[in-house]
């Protein structure tokens, strides 16, 4: 049992309720209004420039060569290219970059990446991978979800960019590296007495999660 | 004119969303419903174990002796007293330490709190004690105004234990200590391109700790 | 065996190196010169005042309030307490807090001290921890084996007041609540795989406090 | 005039104890000990592998796009192409990449790198950038300096590959853009009493840095 899923099962109403949201049912199934769609992607892209520091966060903590280029990595593939592929997606959703960068940050998006900035400042690489891990992983799982008979059966769905996207074996291959970089970490630093801790921090991180879909579902018509 | 007062004409807008919330006036009347009040009782203590955290940090921070034992004295009037006046308080409302520490932090704590030990750890002092001004001198301005007329006038108000502690002379010696010490902070970290970045960072605090009120408001009946 | 015990046994050449260094068995014979000790005690102040940061560092990582009022009772012993006990056997000899607060930090004082806080800041609570601990628990160790026969034993010793002083029962009981806190900390933070890290982080911080005694040797006659 | 022409001019002594070090005289005039410059170049690597931590800190602190970017950039050319460049310059002086992991940080490594990593963490981008300078802007200082009528005029110089590298165009390039830097930051976040500060901060640094020559020079022979 990887450690993610020892993770979940000490957690699974929280868990829950962020991968089984609203939010992602009606993306799912297609009925998920636009505009909400459109909130989400404004503040996903703010939440993306907050990751990419919680990746640097990463490379300035880290004690091995192994685990500061593997954080750079991080950091450059948000930095050099996906805060620009998520831009290129915003437009086909015809959000301008003048438009999202003039957009405040939700106070669910400061919840949740602050939340995340201070368990890595505050604790340690273990911490900071946990609370990383509902988004890092728990997109995965969505997006595997969501595909349940691959990609190409999505056809027209409206949403097929997005699900393509987290459904695609690149990223499934992402998310698999990060779980076995947990058990790594696990393997340094979880102590016999220490799983508890991890599992409520887990846990919140995952309702902080629920939080942020809860939040696009919450935006009014435009 | 203090720091202070330029961050609050800079942001006027946020500022009065914070200050003069429906939360505050409610509280004013004497309208507000207990149990919102008491939802806030229950995460300020958690936030107030967060606020000593910034304290420590504050402390951390330091580089002249002066400024650590300032510190070092906002930490300890936490941790040694404030803590166990606010159990004392929330005892006269019915809330036992018991039920408090097993309350979760709500997402509006976490947004607030997390907000500004991002910007200390990630800032310098100055901008630590900016996002923290909505709370220290907002809650002095909030006291003074709903006892206008001093706080004996309040007689039997339903929340004159809170409003006095807030309008008493000791609190407003505290906040016009701290309002001095953003000035002697401004004197040596705010560059002549830099005041926009700070109000907006005190606007964004001023609009989380609305949040702060709001998620009390939003307190469904007991 | 403690937690601290198997960090000895781990790095036995470097703690030698750090509790039997020259300057211990000189301060211990009493043939330390009175301007080798001077200088000891002037970068002692100056060290004082990094570890009150360290301990305030501390309590911004605290997650309990257990640990974040332990840490707050190490920064308010520091900053209430022992600077103005250390400044009192400075003057005993000789030294005036302007000559002291005048004299730049040694670089063996910012090599040790920003090595604990570095420590500390990338790592957890339990490395911050065991980077101090040659300083914390070495001192107790120290004291003991200075005083084999009890301070008052010790006569006219000319450095009685030092070694009485780590000697003491109160600071013997300070290091054995440490050590307990060590273990502690270990049962949560230490995986399977972490001990030859700290194993490391413990030999080159009692390394760089055996620089710190070669400094004060290193001292030319003034 | 730039900000580092008034620190340099503010801290004269400790400037010139650093680009006129004897250890800086003899590369120039060839009469270096080889095995002075081989212990320089394995803790140089060491060094550098903190300056890339040093890096990634002030990506965690950038609060714009830009600011993220350029330091985003600043570890990218460390992890990905200097660590490397250093390692094949460390092989032409018969230094085996074993043999350069194999050996401890010396105390004047671990007393630079972590006072600026300090400084930056417990400070602002300003800090950080100002402990850094010595570093960045003295090496372009020094090799223009020891390579006066340009570096085709060193001939056969035993020295040439690392003075080439630094009087390089592309190395000036680079220190103009970093002086450039401080001079925005400095628009940022120099209010008008911080300049003492700064100043102590780059003498306490460029000491450092004389240290690590020093360390250098006081290598014994093989």
């Amino acid at each position: 049992m990887t450690l993610f899923e020892r993770l979940k099962a000490a957690a699974p109403d929280a868990w829950r309720s962020y991968v089984a949201h609203p939010f992602v049912a009606a993306m799912g199934d297609g009925s998920l209004p636009e505009h909400a769609f459109r909130r989400y992607l404004v503040q996903d892209y703010l939440f993306l420039i907050q990751f990419a520091r919680a990746n640097a966060l990463a490379a300035y903590k880290s004690r091995t060569l192994a685990d500061l280029r593997a954080a750079k990595a991080g950091l450059s593939a948000i930095v050099d290219m996906e805060l620009d592929l998520h831009l290129r997606l915003c437009a086909r959703w015809g959000l301008s970059p003048a438009r999202i960068e003039a957009t405040p940050e939700h106070r669910a998006t400061v919840a949740y990446t602050r939340f995340v900035l201070d368990c890595g400042m505050s604790g340690d690489l273990l911490d900071l991978h946990v609370a990383l891990a509902p988004c890092v992983l728990g997109y995965a799982e969505i997006g595997r979800a969501l595909a349940p008979a691959g990609v190409e059966a999505l056809h027209a769905h409206p949403y097929r960019e997005w699900i393509g996207e987290y459904a695609s074996d690149a990223y499934q291959d992402v998310a698999a590296a990060a779980s076995r970089h947990l058990d790594d970490l696990g393997a340094r630093y979880l102590g016999a007495n220490r799983f508890d801790e991890l599992a409520a921090l887990f846990a919140k991180a995952s309702r902080l999660e629920a939080d942020f879909w809860q939040m696009a579902l919450d935006a009014s018509e435009p």
